[in-house]
């Protein structure tokens, strides 16, 4: 098996998950005599939840590609631990979807959509773990990284899936709160370098 | 025609496919009082068709690849029996969904859709089947297998084969027993190799 | 422009069309108390359009794929023209809808339906033949056709083409009579050769 | 981080949004009783917005692939930047069917609606003019631009982009006209040249 299909398929997954997102945001139109400027200020937590999703699926996906990218060989459980994180990135179109509907409320239903919507992302973060773990343990990258830096490139991952264990917790008590959590997780992955893969900022083919 | 493309188009049916398995899932939103917890839980034959067809999905796009990069000449027919694979494959989500819909019941409707969602499963297989047979007939493949293992070939092939005739048949009779059976298959799979595909494991480019 | 872009895109949005086909596939479920076998025989015009455009699609796939990978260099009007052929592909699952919706009906807008139906094949073929001329009159393939060979490629498409002519004419006066025959053609074209496109068979590689 | 990556990701969402366009386009069908061609001719607006829209996207498609190509090396912020385009690219099917379900009306939700309209191609604009910034400051391109013409290609970039700002200003007196504008647009990049990329013409790989 070959890296590019993978990739290929990966890629396909991301690009429809991440223009679906786009699916959630409906006004009513002009049947309910409402002025359109009440109807899309009433959707604001669709758009925003669009913007916050859409820029979680871009930094994944940038994430993907940096360690799919050092990797060698492909085997099956790779194929199965990256179909773990992409069942998980397709059911973010859902999780914003829902979260949106409920966040302006306070309520326990809000409060579970929004550990439903960080939840998702957990185990998205927990697909994408599975996969550094399986650069790490099979070796099968271009540049394989000394056992001692082993607990170095596991720890900046748990770091940033710390995060979304978190605000998981933090939404079963405030919907809000949860929200601010990941939308500064967004943004702040934007502008910082991600957990370093193996091999990253290597070349991706063999020495000639 | 080179085998490029027909991968590219089949990867891309076989990644919005499997996005699309996600528009299933929809909760009714706060409109309706209800508690989101007990519209989630309402909706478990829902996610449960997700989960298994997501997998049955990616179990099929893995073997899809592993016979399609054996192949050296794309010709007319296998471009043929392609589509009638990818048409199965589109259905999945309607499957899926027609599906889950019925499968708390204990009625014919419920034993017809479980026919149908795994009938579909059935004829997917039959199109891999025939691109299999395909590559066993014209040898269009790097590595073609000797006549004598072409048998053996097909029996590892109708052996997966046949589970999706039995769930069919189960169905008829009970829809919960033919749910668990495809879902047996479908974590069984990830678990165990796939019946080899001629060439498989080799080289897929010809020796320089 | 290189030619893989081209392709890339094309076959992605070919990829997404064949998928929404499905999307028309709808039952009522439980909720009217229907038998389900009452409701998808109900839905056998939506069943049996699916198929024809799923197989149509596949056609013209092929055709676009023999076509373009003739061509050696990409221009601004090549880009032109294939977004026609494109504009009417992603009509396609629309005009199956409307006419599945109205197949059973004998009426003028069941005529209608057809009409918009073929049409939409029939401007999806004059796209794919604005590509051959572009590829006849700029001679920007590998292996361009001579002179006297451009009228012989001109007629074996617009024989491909005319079916759609007069299909569009016949939906006027008969839907069923129109249904049939282009059900007709994309059996018939699955089982036969589609026009040579130029250089088709050819290397798409320029001679080393 | 290589280019082709990223160009397979882009490709995937301008394909799925194109091809999300058409999803707009639906019919109340028989249930109504309304004659077919009274509900296809009140459905104008959805088939004008359908068409400008992708042409649109077909426009900023070519100009994202000349502009990428001419890229050496792929860097964070060129992630983050197209990932600004891409998040407009996205919302086109949105603002499409916004625009078209109020453009027959004159009142200020129409005008609201347009102004949506061509702010998402504004934004969308300034996704691309962030992209060609990029090239001309990081020199990240095969064929660097010389400082003095850095001005003359933002220049050109700017007098397209300035079409969406008026449009969007026009759009809050006028949405006909407004629509008018960017329709004129649409068609006329068909026939002219884009704002030369850097590099743009070249080859896209290093002299050997």
């Amino acid at each position: 098996m070959d890296r590019s299909r993978l990739e290929a398929f990966s890629d396909g997954v991301f690009a429809v998950a991440i223009t679906l997102l786009a699916l959630n945001l409906t006004v009513e139109g002009p049947a309910g005599k409402l002025w359109l400027g009440g109807q899309l200020s009433a959707k604001w937590p669709a758009f925003a939840g669009y913007l916050i999703s859409f820029l979680t699926i871009g930094i994944i996906w940038v994430n993907h590609h940096a360690l799919v990218r050092s990797i060698k060989q492909v085997d099956r459980v790779l194929l199965f631990v990256n179909q773990i994180l992409l069942i998980f990135v397709v059911l973010i179109p859902f999780g914003t979807a829902t979260m949106a509907d409920y966040l302006p409320q306070n309520s326990s239903s809000a409060r579970l959509a929004m550990v439903l919507y960080s939840g998702i992302f957990l185990g998205m973060s927990a697909g994408f773990g599975a996969i550094l773990e399986w650069t790490l343990r099979t070796g099968h990258v271009y540049h394989p990284l000394p056992p001692e830096q082993h607990w170095p490139a596991r720890r900046r991952f748990v770091g940033g899936a710390l995060v979304y264990v978190i605000s998981t917790v933090v939404a079963a008590f405030s919907a809000p709160a949860a929200f601010v959590l990941i939308s500064v997780v967004a943004v702040y992955y934007i502008f910082e370098r991600t957990p370093a893969a193996p091999g990253d900022g290597e070349e991706e083919k063999p020495p000639a």
